[in-house]
């Protein structure tokens, strides 16, 4: 097209290019590099506001993969180095300069990632086509003859979704590192104040603030391993299964060199699933990456559940911990602050858990392909987004600002009925209780109320109740389970 | 088959009969009383040890469909009028006498409740036949061609569904109304009472504990109500719509009576949906009851949260009030007490709230019929069977007996620095923002700390603060929004 | 603050004012409108990408109460006109040119919205001694004391909600009547043509294309008037309860005022809620809405599942519709069309039962106010948006376009053995399966088999099965389920 | 009590015995062998028709820890060995007699397993009690004194789930071991008979029977592996955590002694958990449990839904494969047969996916302890035992008679437009695509319009398209991935 031509479209005329596909033609003007697929995408599927360009890390793995497949389908003798050449450089100019214009097909597009496959060959084709001619187009390369060659949406999909996955997970686990660090500070500051442990609410025997956040830590602790589990499985990918599994299209050559690129491009130990069958059919995988989520999303919530009960109050509440001032607390009374990082916790937790809902809903999918891929991963990156953003806040503006009021925490434990407890080992459950009751219905401390029942006289009772600051003891039990875990048998 | 002839199967040579089926032939032994295709239900489903006997109301239903359908069959000619009649009694001796073990499809069989179909059709065809020729057996009245004339299970499963279903609603209801009249029982009880309102967990402003519970009783008085309109709308029936809703094998004289008769037989104005495609399409409307259900469990749950919160302690927590004993609460700690009530509920909410997720899953059919109807029936059914039972329970062995501590709830209404909100009335938020502040720096009274900041002079503050019993004045406001409600625009 | 002084912070010294609030102070650069405790805000939770500003109508919901409720306090003779008459120019200009930049808190902010209130608070109150002043700060307009006068976040806030999510319903709703016509519209194009209808995705009896979209149709419909009864339900509002539901620091004057000013405002009938108590502490509301939209997004799914199986193939599967191209559909089979549209459509359902699991959880709040209201804004607001945004694509790009193959449905009717129904009419249901059985077995049509089991001669066998057109007069039932329905016992 | 004495209930005078707890005392007759404490728990929880007896593996596993603990206790020289052998003797005649009614306490029960644990202290207690006097009681074995000795409910429950559980799970694994042998046998019988694969519904490359069904056994043999480590993670227990995690009333000798005789007792590796407050305080486990267990329900519905859509028809679907006939299908349609087996096992999938739910929501504990256990395990309980019991029913009743139509694969992989993926990997994609596109136009086999559009000639053509049994070539790449996946880098 000419510039002395008329414009058709009334537009101003900018320089254009024609495309093609396989349901019409298309006018596109030179300053969009993505092309007519893209373009009907767009138009099919804008709904969201959310485009693949937005899920972190995605588009990047699918560029390194086209750059691994040209490499590999270069050494494999299939593909001309000369259009190597140029893919490789138009993948290494995107990924230099990601513009998230280039990559505008909206996450809720159907078709099983179609349309995401081919609007980054689209991208990539045009731009080596310019390395080589100075032009976009598709000529002389091709966003599917050779962009895409030896590959299918549906194994180039479900592989960057991995690639991109793990990335994520990974940096979720160095920020449930730093909220594991914050605790542990915390533990180590808070030794040998004694609190009230409480079961079904209800005031229990005493324990500590450092066994308390020491039960947080481990949680966290065990949570990071089990994410780096998960992490390491999305190295596994269906890459050159092509469309069905069988591998159309590809040779056994294809396969190892790009396993081969793919590794020495990302530095990842990326290798082949087992059964590309499986791989492609069922997407269960997710499900466990989701639960992993899910359980860490519960946990947070957990946490920031009772570090909201536990600093309930000021005054009219458990009031056993204070939580930094972050936020004035209501519009209209002058005075109140609220927990609102825990808050914030919480409602990310909520999210994670309806993400699961959709994702195990998407997880059944048919025959050989499961095509809500988009959905999945759309739900995945946000859980994992969510956490990695809010935790870093969580940790600067609550957790390491925790402070313990030691004095609440030994007036409740002096306070408990359940110190009876220790009556019970000495005298038995029966005559235990009966102080219990006893202490309950005069309103006075076990200890009293062991003397008044003929238990004991005041000065055994003094020694048994009179400080309970004994039951900081109890923290060292801690170091004993851990000399007693490294000889349990291994798992 | 007389006994002396030998017994091929080696059991016991009981009085028999050769049942046959478009599959093949069994021999039945003539103490059961249901046929071969039912045999063949157990055989291939019988795996979560609830049958369809186990739903309540829903055998009977389908008996009364079939019942209502002779009748109709009969007036519109179809039908002998000594068959009609045979089936009639046969399915009131059904009625009269439910036995579990007539009925021993499990609920998890597929084929869209063809099996819960053919095992009535088959008992009330036996025992028809029976009733005619002293003997069990199709012949003279046949299951399909007799008991199931005009009828398809994809039609006659859906209404019983929803009878079975409308009747455990109005059921629900009246335990709500139990709900609702204890909770009021308790308002009218705490009336005058204040205490401390909490909004994120911490100290708000004064309230009254009738004020709080009145709060409780409308939510479930309104939840009753929402009962009302479901149990309603399971009125509405696809009976006559036959396999795939074109109604083919019945004629509009049919429909008519049909519904004539369930009417009559019944009592209840069924009569039919509005569109019999739509009808058996689609599931929708079982999200619609699910979903109440789950309104109701929820807010069951937050009720019972906060009976446990408010009663956590008994020393070391809110301590606000106290709830009935009604089990020691642990096997170590002597005097422990549970608020087990309340627990229980909350599972039974949890419990409903899964139910919901598999109701959601299964009323995605597709095609022309929902085939997972066994799923919803179950799930449905359960969560109302889990609260009609449990409400009851809760209502003597808590809500009834909770007693209040009016001291607990004066002191920390007096407490709370959001008496300030009074100062920001009169001198502007941040003047009693300031005062608040200096009240907690000093750990002092909102009254002591206004004259301190000079604000006021000490006997205007104990004119302010002095007596939080002024906010029960507030509890009046409940009876002017009545009357504001008389007045407000119809919805 | 003049540029002679040394700028601490070392930014280019932009005109600035200093705000204070209980924590401290902070200056706030007077290209920023908002004020102190909106910039703790941004600090304290930006995690998600999505602020207030995102949600639709919400923000300018927030602004219309606090016009309303300055003209009601001016009118109740608490706020001196001067101020009244600034903040409602102050919301008036807002209105007319809202800004994002303005309102940047973050969706998951903790605290109940308080952070959203005071940041709507605080932009008012500055435009407001903007227009008075010149100047923008909390003199002589001040964010609480004057703009939120009467008012608390915790009546302010959900009142919003519901005001923004009605009318999120009202576009909805339309979105659905487009839909609906679109399939009516089909419904009409296919009268007359034939097809087979499946259950358990077994061949079953005849219907017609018209038939089964009148289903689809009809599902709409009632979906359509459902949502009509809960964005009537949105407009009972908790306004003038303030922070715990007593209304303190409001009149009875003020609660009039409020209501009358806001429907003048809007134009909509809103009106007091029953119990203010229920109102504050229970969100079971949303629970109901968000399970409307379940619904409706469950039927969705379930429409475009059908369209994907019903156009299967085109030539190794159902093949008896076809759906519009619009998108290629493989990297790397060319020719390859994928039902694109449907899956946008079903992947936006999975997102809708995703978000209700969240807002089921957010539903159970604590004690005096549910404070979990903007992930269930957010999570709600979500789902109406997607299905308002991919309703009218996929009627464009799908559903008006589809086209039936009217000889695959006449082929596929007539080889049905389910048309033995017919036969089961006449002779019974044993008889009609011995035929069928025969057609099954010998590969052949039940009109053949009818002949050679000798249950009637070829003439009436082709009179009975020779046009499976018949079927066709069964889709004037309809029109008769119409007119009963007129008869039918009112609900 | 004698016999001399007027009885005051008026019920026939039964040998009687009067127990007593801390809120009172109740007359127990002597033919029931439980408590005071059952007792009231049978009258405060009776809801669900289910009990902790009908949990399998749950009592027998209580039942063990506390002979374990009779067996520490002593060895530890805190119990009598006199008690300690009549603990062991009870406990023994418990197992090896185990009857529903003296474990009647309702699974819904509150109070965080209390009332199961104390259930079994009761009988236990009576039991040896009767063992060393003849008579039930609580003396000279006190259920709480001796038989719960250095134990609390707190750690005795969730360490007797997760022996349950770990059991269940084991016999679920071998129960999928079943179901990957019998698909292993189709996909040797399937060897070398190609069929259509099919990616959004619609028509794709080639593929074979042999090679879909591998990706079915892979699944599942994957998903056996998975539950393997779940069942190991099941042998970390929190014994000897007593109340809340710090070990009160214990020793370190008492802690290694009752590892010791439990893993004697046993025969399995338990060890004790690494943090005991993490142990007692997070249920996030069960999350992970949960999920594994979703992951197989929704692979297990995928499949199901797959043999749905596979054996769609007879005539007007699918149709490529015939599942065995167990059931007729239809009351009113004479020779249908529904896929019944894959119905029943859908439906399990969705109550496994609501129990997820229900235990998302229940892993949300509250401070030091999670309370929620009974419904935790009354759902995860169910998941396994639905899923132990359908598998074997669905595999005999339908997947080891699963028979497949190779005519009907062989024309369907004949006929697909996809073919001329064969032809983009020779002339590039373009072209391909317009022969496509000529194919679907004109209704012609690719083979024929690649010929017409002068890509090749007709010989050539039929030897690229002539026979695509050609594709059952494919069939090796598994081994091939098989020889692969034997150097991929280790995990």
């Amino acid at each position: 097209m000419t510039s002395a031509q008329p414009e058709p479209t009334g537009t101003p005329s900018l320089p254009s290019r024609l495309e093609k596909d396989a349901l019409g033609t298309r006018l596109m003007p030179d300053n969009i590099v993505y092309g007519i697929q893209t373009a009907r995408a767009v138009d099919n599927f804008s709904i969201s506001g959310r485009t693949i360009a937005d899920i972190e890390g995605f588009v990047p793995a699918i560029l390194v993969i086209k750059q691994a497949a040209a490499r590999a389908n270069q050494r494999a003798g299939k593909l001309e180095p000369r259009l190597a050449d140029a893919i490789e450089a138009a993948v290494m100019s995107c990924l230099a300069d990601m513009r998230g214009q280039d990559f505008p097909v909206d996450i809720y597009h159907g078709g099983g990632g179609t349309a995401a496959n081919m609007n980054v060959n689209e991208v990539v084709a045009n731009r080596a086509s310019e390395v080589l001619t100075g032009k976009l187009g598709p000529d002389p390369v091709h966003p599917n003859t050779h962009v895409n060659m030896s590959q299918s949406t549906n194994d180039v999909i479900p592989s960057a979704m991995k690639m991109a996955i793990g990335g994520e997970l990974h940096a979720l686990r160095h920020m449930l590192d730093e909220l594991v660090n914050a605790i542990s500070q915390k533990q180590l500051e808070f030794a040998g104040a004694v609190k009230l442990a409480r079961t079904c609410l209800q005031d229990a025997l005493p324990t500590t603030f450092s066994q308390q956040f020491s039960g947080y830590r481990a949680a966290f602790q065990r949570q990071a391993e089990e994410l780096l589990v998960l992490e390491n499985a999305c190295l596994g990918l269906p890459l050159s299964a092509t469309a069905v599994g069988t591998g159309f299209g590809t040779s056994k050559q294809y396969r190892e060199f790009v396993f081969e690129e793919l590794r020495a491009l990302s530095g990842k130990r990326y290798h082949l699933e087992a059964n590309l069958f499986d791989a492609l059919q069922n997407a269960d995988f997710w499900i466990h990456v989701s639960s992993g989520l899910k359980a860490i999303a519960v946990t947070l919530s957990k946490f920031a559940a009772d570090l909201r009960l536990m600093s309930s109050g000021p005054r009219a509440g458990f009031g056993e911990i204070t939580l930094p001032s972050v936020q004035p607390g209501s519009s209209i009374m002058p005075g109140k602050v609220n927990p609102v990082m825990p808050e914030m916790i919480m409602q990310v937790a909520f999210r994670v858990i309806g993400n699961d809902a959709t994702i195990t809903r998407a997880a059944e999918g048919e025959l050989d392909l499961n095509v809500w891929e988009s959905i999945i991963l759309e739900s995945l990156s946000e859980s994992v987004r969510l956490m990695r953003r809010s935790i870093p806040l969580f940790v600067s503006g609550c957790v390491a600002g925790i402070e313990i009021n030691p004095a609440r925490g030994a007036a409740d434990a002096s306070s408990s009925l359940a110190l009876s407890t220790a009556l019970a080992e000495i005298f038995g459950y029966s005559a235990a209780s009966a102080v219990a009751k006893h202490a309950e219905t005069h309103g006075m401390p076990i200890s009293e109320a062991a003397v008044e029942c003929g238990l004991m006289n005041a000065r055994d009772a003094g020694r048994l109740f009179g400080d309970v600051s004994i039951y900081a003891e109890l923290e060292k039990s801690e170091s004993i389970l851990d000399a007693l875990r490294g000889s349990r048998p291994a798992p």
